[in-house]
């Protein structure tokens, strides 16, 4: 407010189009922020100035300073998904639900060497007890890179509402439902954030979850060299191994799947309301898993076809999202979240692909 | 170009956060315009002040001129989708695809009652000759309006790439075949419009397709005001009544709808990728059509559950498309577009409804 007497910000109320921000990135979120109430669902957050009481002014600003010919037409723009990604400045937004806040996480973020100015971050946080300790941690670690001068386009942390999952014990109990129960949950939580972060000029959405502690620095610009409509890394998890007394490491994430006869088969033997979740003895897929197809010797650019994926870290081009492709929280040909989203890919004429020679790693207690 | 030598603006760039932004519905875009390229799917264009040659020097302006300390964080902001939205400030973002500028249209969206600052507006036009032309109409249109004291609160109109569809002749050849392939082009359209709009503040989508060219003008606070997670309008059209020698009215669209047996044995009876479309005499559902419950003398609020919905005006809170309700282009159910959408949305675990007495109008050539 003292700064409103300042002759420039004076000056900027009587000719309001001479200030056009600079800061763009966070300024719609602030201005829509001031503009919203009443009891919800999700909660927003952004970073901004803290010199920004000129702000409040903006609904006596606007309107009446401007001149009757002021709008301009721009135009046409090329947006696109490409293989130079980086040269051709295309948008990539990494996109998290994170429940749990690591510091390796945010560290191999903060080592991507793909250009910081074209990625934005968008982070969906639980309402637990949980989610309010990832959410300071986030929240810092957000505050202090985005004062530095490498800053990421655009950061947006959505807070859900959600029921608190079953107990661990109960989850003991019934593994398989609890299961459904938690990807469902985890498929609201993830198209949530993809409906409301993005934007018209995204190019590409990674979805990178928040335990995947360590990838390659080239990790969007390797994935986006492969200029495929999806794309899946390989998760893998780093351990000691007792026996050999020496760090090794092992598959983690078995959701990146080839559809098997098995598999097929067990489905049409279901109720419409049952699902298959890879990775139980009770529903024994033989699915051909990526995890298990990993060569160490291997070129790590090696492809191979799925049919389900995992949410590790996955590459996808934003016009197969836009063209609908979202997580099913329901049985989706008796699949959900991103083994159901692949499904729904393939429905929407699209190729899914994997990476089995690719690692990412997935934190380890 | 001219301007950098001014005062002002030498000010704004050696204190960037003093200048933050009053005109930020539209910077957003354009910040983000002058940093892609590349061939293309959508296009998209933005309005904003000519003056604004400052803004190509962001890239220097933003990193470089920020004290350390300049990042604050917001507390939680409340989201609702309220029977008082106007009072509680709520957000409506009305989606409209757009072949065809119907002025009647345009002059009816500026008659609506709801505070014009709380509503956006998204179009999406087809890349067709005819597109071409819709769109050049739509931007002198949102031109006018814009310069204006009341003008919305964000206007963004994207170019979707599309196959221009089969020729009006093989459509009389092969009416039923060319529908499945017109709305599931629809589909992807509204999935388009609908993902890149959305935004963390908006609590409603009113769906309102170009050629409804009549609505009462508190269209929005009616329908709000039923508080329903999906609600759909009765779309009829006025017509000359040769043998009355009067104006008169007849029911338009038919996809609002409640399944009858006689559509669930249909369905049982389908492949897996042939869908129902209400209105064939091939498919003869015996479906209840809400067009035809229509009664003048009844309570405008009468309520009714409906299973399809047609994209005529269908107000949707954002939380229901957020949880991942889109517009299948793809058999769902053997239902596609609108009629898929409503299917999904009941998987999803909301409810959908029609006002049969609360009729909208559609274009009569």
């Amino acid at each position: 407010m003292v700064q409103l007497k300042s002759p420039l910000l004076r000056q900027i109320r009587r000719k309001p189009l001479t200030a056009i921000a600079p800061i763009t990135l966070l300024v719609v979120l602030v201005f829509l922020f001031f503009r919203s109430s009443g009891s919800q669902k999700l909660r927003t957050y952004s970073y901004k100035s803290k010199k920004s009481g000129f702000f409040n002014h903006h609904r006596d600003v606007i309107p009446r300073n401007l001149p009757g010919d002021h709008i301009s037409h721009y135009d046409l723009n090329k947006l696109a998904s490409t293989p130079m990604a980086a040269y051709n400045k295309e948008r990539v937004l990494i996109l998290s639900p994170m429940s749990k806040f690591y510091n390796e996480y945010w560290q191999n973020i903060l080592t991507l060497t793909y250009p910081r100015e074209l990625i934005e971050l968008g982070f969906i946080v639980p309402r637990t007890a949980e989610g309010d300790v990832a959410l300071k941690k986030l929240e810092k670690a957000v505050k202090q890179v985005q004062t530095k001068d490498a800053r990421f386009a655009k950061v947006t942390i959505l807070r859900q509402d959600s029921e608190s999952l079953a107990s661990q014990k109960e989850k003991d109990r019934h593994a398989l439902k609890v299961q459904k129960e938690r990807r469902a949950n985890m498929a609201l939580a993830r198209n949530s954030l993809l409906f409301t972060t993005l934007g018209p000029f995204t190019s590409w959405v990674l979805w990178l979850d928040s335990d995947i502690i360590e990838t390659p620095h080239s990790l969007i610009e390797d994935l986006v060299s492969h200029d495929k409509p999806v794309i899946s890394a390989n998760c893998y998890q780093r351990y000691y191994d007792d026996e050999k007394k020496a760090l090794s490491i092992r598959p983690y994430d078995f959701n990146n799947w080839v559809e098997s006869d098995e598999g097929l088969k067990i489905a049409a033997g279901l109720e419409d309301d049952e699902i298959i979740v890879e990775g139980y003895a009770e529903l024994a897929t033989y699915r051909p898993l990526m995890a298990h197809f990993y060569d160490a010797k291997g070129d790590i650019n090696t492809e191979m076809a799925l049919d389900g994926v995992g949410g590790a870290a996955v590459l996808v081009k934003a016009d197969v999202h836009r063209d609908g492709a979202m997580f099913p929280s329901f049985p989706f040909y008796h699949l959900i979240e991103t083994e159901g989203f692949a499904k729904m890919v393939k429905r929407l004429g699209y190729e899914v692909f994997g990476l089995p020679n690719y690692l990412v790693f997935h934190f380890n207690e």
